[in-house]
Parts: C-alpha cells; structure tokens; sequence
C-alpha cells in the first residue's frame, strides 16, 4: 500500500519507514525536520519507493497534496516533548492537537480512510490502577502533552463515527532505540560525556517508568494494521486502542545503575528530589499490554536491554547528541 | 467576586449573569453575540455591576483585556450545537478546543486563578453504563463537539496541574428554559407553528434523553461554586467535576406527546429512522448526578415541566424563533 508517513524523518517515523519499505509498502514521508534528521532517512532513500516532503504539518494545502493517493496514514509527528509543556503551552495545542485535526481534514479532502496515531500512556494522568489498562476510568489530565493526545484521540475517535475512517491508536511507553534523540538515556549520556564525575538527577530517582525498544514497537505497529486488514468493513468506521509497552517498569535509579555500570562511571548522584521530575510527570507509568500481546506480539528486548542498545547507538552516533536544537 | 462570563449573552450564560448579579457579585460578559442575544440582558444592564465587552474568544488580547481583575471565570461560549458537527469540523476546533485555550492562556496572563466550564454529557460518547457516573471507563468519542469538549476539559485538567488552577468542569444534559435558543424543543415548536398538521422527527423517536431546566443548573453551578470557596488552597490546583443533570430520562416520543398535548395539536409524525437522529448522536443520555445531589442540590422541575416551560417561553417570545442566524 502507498503510506504517508508524518514525523517520518524522526525518532520513531524513520525506524518505522524502514519497516514498511522492507515490507514492500510505498512511502512518503511528510516532515518539517524541526526534529527530524535526514540522515535517518539514508537508507530509505536508495528505495525507489519512497520519497520526502519538506512540509509543516500546520500547512494543511501542502499536507494534502502530499497525502494525495495514500492509501494508510500513520501520523507520528508531534511535540513529543512531554516536559517543558508549562514553559510552551502553545506548542503541544499547535503541533499536536490543531496539526491532527489538519491531517484527518487533509485524509477526508483525499479520501484516505485509514489512520495510525501515535498517542502516550501520558493520557492516563496518574491512574489508580497498576498495570493500566485501555479502559481505565475516565483520567484526568495532568500534563499539556497528554491533554493534547487526548485531544487528537477524541477527534480521531469522532472522525470514525463522523467518516467512516478506521483508526489505530497506540498509546506507547517511552520508546528507546536507535535514532533515539530526547529522553533520560539522552540527557543522562550527554551530561556524563560532559562530567562523568557527576549527574543530577529530576525528582527523587524513585520514579516507576516503563520503557519499549523501538524496533519492538514497529514490529507492533506493523502487525495490528497488517491483521487488521482483512477483517474492517471496507466503508464503515472501525477504532483499535492499544496499550505498547513491556510488561515490567523500573525505577529511574534502576536505569543510572545501568548506564553508569555499562559506561563504568560512578558519578555522584545529585537529586533535585520529589515524587516527580517536573510538573505533569507520572510518578509511575506501567501499562497493561494484554490486549496487544494477545494478536501474538511480544517485546523481545527487556528495558535494561533496550537502555544499552540505546546507549551503545549514542557512542556510535555523537553527531546525534550534538543535532538536537 | 468580580467574574468574567465568556458567552454571557447566551441562554445559558445570560441566565447565570443574572443568578451572579443577584448574589451580589460584578460582573463582565465577553461575548460576540454570534448566537448570544443582547435582549437576554436587558435586566442584567440595569445593575451597575454589570458591563458588556463586545468580543470574540478567538481574540486573545481582547479576551485578555477584558479579563483584567476578575476573580472567576465562567467559560461558556462554545459553538453548541452537536448535530452539525460533520458538516463544518473545523467550528468545534475553534470555537471549542482553541476558544479555550485562549480562556486558560488569557487567564494566567492575567493572574486569574479559578474557572468553571461547561462540558457535556458528550463527552461519554455511547457508554455501557447508566446512569452514567463522572468516572466511566474511559470513552471512545462520538461526535466533534463531544471530542472537542473532551479536549478542553484535558486542557483545563493540566492548567490545574501545571498552573495551579481551581477549575469546575459540568457535564451538562440538554439545558431547557427560559432563553432557550436551540434543539428539540425549539425545533418541534418552529416547525408545527409553521405546519401544525405533520411533524419531522429525525430518528425513530426512541432516543432517551435526560434534560434539566435552566435554573436548576444555574443553582448547581452557583452552589458548587460558592461552597468550594472556602476549601481551596489558595495556591494549588484542584479540579471538580460534576454530572448536572435529572434524574430521569424520557424518549424524545415523550416529549413529543407532551408538546403536542400543551399546544393542542395532533400532528402526523414522519420519522426518518434509526437509532440515532444524527451522525454523533447518542441514543442514550442518562447521567449519574449523586455526586452534585451529595451537595444538597436538587432539580426543581421534572423534564416534563421544564419542556412545557420552554414551550410557554417560546410561545412568549416568538422573536426568538426568528433571531437565530
């Protein structure tokens, strides 16, 4: 099938275009490479089936050009920048909330009916329920990021019913992997690169996180749309919900261990202390995957494995941790 | 208190000016009288607490300005109408979804600290449970309005967080009343003044509905509002949320009999079938409101008397019937 892929140059985006290019699948990559690298796109672009769109997705005329003939859209690009959201508030409206409102407005002016998002287990707030999963009370919300998921999954929902579209929304744990480019395993090698004699730390280091290889994740994403093909009506609206992420969770003191063991540092540890690291964090993020895990999907990487993975890429690419703006 | 009172002009929001002018308070309306009315006011205009700023909230500086000094935000301007959402989405992206990010955005601008909201029963799309209580498992959306007050009440839940903000989310049913302006009742009434001999009922006419009159919403509102002041820590964020509906649900054959019964009228019915009257619409609303009754509020109007109500204002008022654009 012919896929748009927006966000397709970032983190994420550019390890699933290479899944869906392996998987015989046109693609069109629809990026501003605000955040995006071009790089990640090396070897995607010795494909004859694909190619890039240097486009805003704010730009409603030129998304739509660009969308014309898909047949899929998985739109991952966002502000996926969960913590400086009271610093911006504008920009998780903007870039999330009005920029999917653009793309289901550009799928219905080209009729393109099927749609993958990429939302957070942020929409959760701070649940009372440990694993949680898709069908939690009514959460309230405690970051601008996960309001603003929350917002694009209700007008996907609302688009579904209104338009007949068929949607795919996977509300992910923090992903890591290559190509990896915002995050604690980010921010922890910078600094220790920097001074590997000290680290500070946001919060008290207590704080339960899950966390998901990449490449995992695409293998998930892959396979609910692949499975689900044959199965929609093919004018009626259909919405999927999937929790991704592994079924255990550390303490973010679990993971310093393992990157400064791995790097063999042992820098002192300097905490700024509280249950969160900012404001809107989750002290504790843990999702119930059983729904996912029941099509036959499983992680392969554990999180330790995946936060060396993550690693060993960054002292591979240094060029990444200087890219970032 | 000084309140700001965003669609102030409104059926609803006029009907609250006046509840807050009575309790002594001042108070500002900001509104852009696209569907408000300023004969709804004409009371109001006589206090000299009272003043009309003439704006749009799409208009952040002016919203601003007009919001200089206020203690407490009423936030009611929306686009309402539910039934026409798929014919024009982008309404609901603004005038919803972006109208009240400028509220919150113009709030912090100016140092306000407090705002009530009013959401909808939407926002439960088509749940498995009634009545329907404030913590539902979290629901599919059904209709843009729906997601698009989801996705304001998100935003207001993370101003809370991030910011501090007390907020006081409603989750309204259908309003009727004095000023009544729009839906069933407005409609039925236009139509057999027009034609008294045959009725278009959209649906089959076993939608259940629950409706509350519009004073006894502007009391739960006052109610909550005024009892909470005394429990909030001056600094920190909190956030309330409240079903405000009755008890009761009747089908919309019910209150078709109970119209045509008041005026007199047999007319023919000419359904246009189905389960739902619209895209969107959801063929039960009945919410689980123990959670304002625990406050010691209670509807004083069953349905019936408030449709009949709403009838005996229309037929007062026919210029009503001809004001809406």
């Amino acid at each position: 099938m012919r896929c748009l892929v927006t966000g397709g140059a970032g983190f994420i985006g550019s390890n699933l275009v290479d899944g869906l290019l392996t998987d015989g699948h046109d693609v069109v990559v629809y990026d501003n490479l605000s955040t995006g690298q071009e790089r990640f796109l090396d070897e995607a672009s010795l494909s004859p089936r694909f190619s890039l769109v240097h486009g805003d997705t704010l730009d409603l005329g030129a998304l739509s050009s660009a969308m014309a003939g898909a047949d899929f859209v998985f739109h991952l690009a966002a502000n996926a920048d969960v913590r400086f959201g009271t610093e911006h508030p504008r920009k998780d409206l903007e870039q999330n909330t009005i920029a999917t409102f653009n793309v289901l407005e550009a799928m219905r002016a080209t009729g393109t009916k099927r749609i993958a998002f990429s939302s957070t287990g942020s929409v959760y707030g701070e649940p009372d329920l440990f694993p949680t999963p898709e069908h939690v009370p009514f959460p309230p919300q405690t970051s601008l990021y996960g309001a603003s998921k929350l917002a694009c999954e209700g007008m996907i929902q609302a688009y579904c019913e209104g338009f007949g579209f068929q949607s795919y929304i996977f509300r992910f744990v923090s992903i890591l992997g290559e190509r990896y480019t915002h995050g604690h395993v980010f921010d922890f090698y910078r600094s220790l690169r920097a001074n590997p004699t000290e680290l500070r730390v946001l919060g008290d280091g207590h704080q339960r996180k899950s966390y998901l290889y990449v490449q995992d994740c695409i293998d998930a994403i892959l396979k609910v749309v692949e499975e689900s093909k044959g199965i929609e009506r093919p004018g009626g609206g259909a919405l999927h919900i999937y929790n991704l992420g592994t079924d255990e969770y550390c303490e973010v003191n679990d993971s310093i261990g393992w990157i400064t063991d791995h790097l063999g540092l042992a820098p002192n540890l300097i905490y700024s202390g509280g249950e969160r690291g900012w404001i809107g964090d989750s002290p504790f993020i843990f999702l119930d995957c059983r729904k996912i895990r029941s099509l036959g999907w499983a992680p392969r990487l554990t999180i330790r494995e995946g936060i060396i993975r993550t690693l060993e890429y960054l002292r591979s690419n240094p060029w990444v941790l200087e890219a970032r703006g």
